[in-house]
């Protein structure tokens, strides 16, 4: 593993459901974990991600729109995308959209995608 | 995908780190991924929880010795663990370790491990 950084996910979450912490972070472990078991996404990118260090970023918007509107995008440019519905067996609506995990991929292609939105603090 | 669940895995973050959702959220993904891509885990095992619908939880405990210690009854146990070590560019200090991911596993091999924990709400 060395510290130089080609690759990168992000993680876009929605805000507007007031989740809790532990719950956004499942939300979030879930969506990165369905981008990269999908067994049609790219093994080799996802290796070259893997020993990198993995970086992702977690970021919010605040609406369900915004997340269908990400996942249109990654279509359109070929990028690997997982949108993750929550069942809703402990705090949210049944089949309630929580986020999306996009890439891994090169930086510059995530950043097409998701460059403008904000970082989840 | 079904609605059964007979595998899980837990992700026990550190409460006592006082990180913003959005550290968490990502720290506890890393710990997610990083149970599966690391190659000397049982893939066949990985593949069964996927297709239940990768269930994961997240646990808190208030202290690294927490962590650690169950690092250890994992090793003893021969149950996959990975470790997650910040590199401390954002919120945290240098090679602070945030949570460790368990699993995925059988449901009882999992409590037997992290049963007694909280949840992370």
């Amino acid at each position: 593993m060395n510290h130089s950084f080609d690759y990168k996910q992000t993680i876009v979450a929605r805000g507007d459901l007031a989740m809790s912490p532990g719950k956004l972070a499942a939300q979030v472990a879930h969506a990165s974990v369905g981008t990269i078991l999908h067994p049609e996404n790219n093994q080799a990118k996802i290796m070259s991600w893997f020993h990198e260090g993995f970086r992702k970023i977690v970021l919010k918007v605040e609406s369900e729109k915004e997340i269908l509107d990400l996942r249109d995008k990654c279509e359109v440019e070929g990028i690997s995308y997982f949108v993750v519905t929550d069942f809703g067996i402990t705090e949210l609506n049944q089949n309630t959209i929580t986020c999306i995990g996009i890439g891994p991929d090169l930086n510059k292609v995530i950043d097409k995608i998701t460059g403008r939105i904000k970082l989840w603090r």
